[in-house]
């Protein structure tokens, strides 16, 4: 854009001035990485101490919310919650500022922040980080935000955001980071589970964990195109083409896994919810199915009970 | 071993004969990876018609398991459940037998299978097979067996057994097969409960199941590595050491999940089994640990409930 005479308000060369509320273990993360950057970083935290820290790496500590808002047109908030941005916010004058919020929070909240940014003149953008304080600023650690919202905000200040960790923009509905973040998280809780009664089975013999965890690891890495399989198959609807293990034969090889948890007296309490699950499907008729149909056992329809 | 003058029961050069007891679809599976490979095969099944099918194919099909049984010192079985291997086995003489069983089962089926077979005069090793039909006989697929028992039989006939599928012994004790095997399958069964909450939870918005599924299945190899730190853990003995998102955070941090799941109308039942021996452990004072305690919720001891 060297045609363009007015000059940018971040230019490319120099790195953009921005304001961050929250200076928790993530939050500070945040800070040192932008200002390792270069960029001049305006800090402000309910907890004046844990900011003044900052303040020794270079960053300017705000004494109130609504002077570090006033600081800078880029405002990032990190608290610990979406009250905590209520509160924060209380009197700070957000016209014109671009507030991106990487405060943990729901779908439905990163929508009702959305609304109540636009009512106060500010464009506005949700993001869920996907990453825990350490994997901030090291590129190689694979950290990434997932953001929505504003797709001018995101386009405007994408450089600056991409310090601390990679983007993944993923739609201007607000929710949408929240809700990729959450699933992400869900998904992980699956797996930690079948992970813990793997190795409870284990315990009570001599197998040396160190020699189980290669072949767990391997085992669910190459179950990883279920993933895919599943997706392919809510895309199309259609659950019982080409399937191998159909759920009948799924179903009765539970039985293998619930009496062996028996017999090394680990509780099933782990797997029990989703082999109910299958039964239930199977019992529907769907035996000749994948397993995917169960997915719609769990989506529950207004006034109707699970 | 050019130096003996015996020759060996099974030399190198001329693949060795073997029975196989079970022609369903592993059964037939491994009988065409081994008749591919130029073994002489001899097979049985309880219902003739699904053996002679592969009497096209070059198998000899016996008449009865006794005579399927006399046929070849290498006697493999890939029968329905372990009820099943006792009745294949009523009236044959298994003396000087190298029984390998494939039969789905539980460790202690295996043990149990192992004294049997030795009060019969056999060599015994039980597998558990990673895999399904189609995956046999073709390498690239990554398919294989867990083996347990006898280390000479092993030994003697690991080449022949390394036809249909990769091997993996895992030791002399019968019942760490079936134990490797299905405590493999059990996280898989924890990681497919949290991708199905996970599609779940996205199936009500405007999200492509495929631009969805490589983000999921990216994440969840990322989080690889809590397996090989569990293991460490649990060999260490201390689960407190280096937490960077300790049990308090991740307590806390599962109300975000509940929520949206309420928010997105997609029952918890599959997370909240996880989640509640989460937060018992935290409960216990544990909330400095990593997640690895919560394994140990899962152990029942014996006469104490869970």
């Amino acid at each position: 854009m060297t045609h363009n005479p007015v000059a940018s308000p971040n230019p490319v060369a120099s790195p953009a001035p921005l304001t961050l509320l929250g200076t928790g273990a993530m939050g500070t993360a945040l800070a040192r990485a932008w200002l390792a950057a270069g960029h001049e970083v305006t800090v402000w935290n309910r907890t004046p101490a844990r900011a003044e820290v900052l303040a020794a790496e270079g960053a300017t500590v705000a004494r109130t919310a609504a002077e570090a808002v006033a600081a800078n047109r880029l405002v990032v908030a990190c608290l610990l919650d979406d009250a905590s941005v209520d509160a924060a916010f209380e009197g700070a004058d957000l016209t014109g500022r671009d507030l991106v919020n990487l405060t943990t929070g729901t779908p439905a909240e990163g929508r009702a922040r959305a609304e109540w940014a636009a009512a106060r003149g500010a464009r506005f953008l949700d993001g869920g980080i996907m990453a825990v304080p350490p994997m901030i600023g090291a590129p190689e650690s694979g950290a990434y935000v997932f953001y929505s919202g504003s797709p001018e905000l995101f386009a405007e200040h994408r450089e600056t955001l991409a310090i601390p960790a990679g983007t993944r923009y993923v739609g201007a509905d607000a929710g949408l980071a929240a809700l990729h973040d959450v699933a992400l998280l869900s998904a992980m809780t699956g797996m930690l589970a079948g992970i813990a009664h793997a190795f409870a089975l284990i315990r009570p013999e001599d197998i040396a964990p160190k020699d189980f965890a290669p072949l767990l690891a391997e085992w669910l890495t190459a179950m990883m195109p279920a993933v895919h399989q599943s997706a392919e198959r809510l895309e199309s609807g259609d659950y019982t083409s080409n399937v191998v293990s159909n759920l009948a034969m799924q179903v009765a090889g539970n039985t293998t896994l619930l009496r062996t948890a028996e017999e090394q007296r680990v509780s099933p309490e782990l797997l029990t919810p989703y082999m109910e699950l299958m039964a239930r499907r199977l019992a529907q008729g769907h035996g000749d199915e994948d397993g995917t149909g169960i997915i719609e056992l769990l989506g529950l329809r207004p006034g109707v009970s699970a």
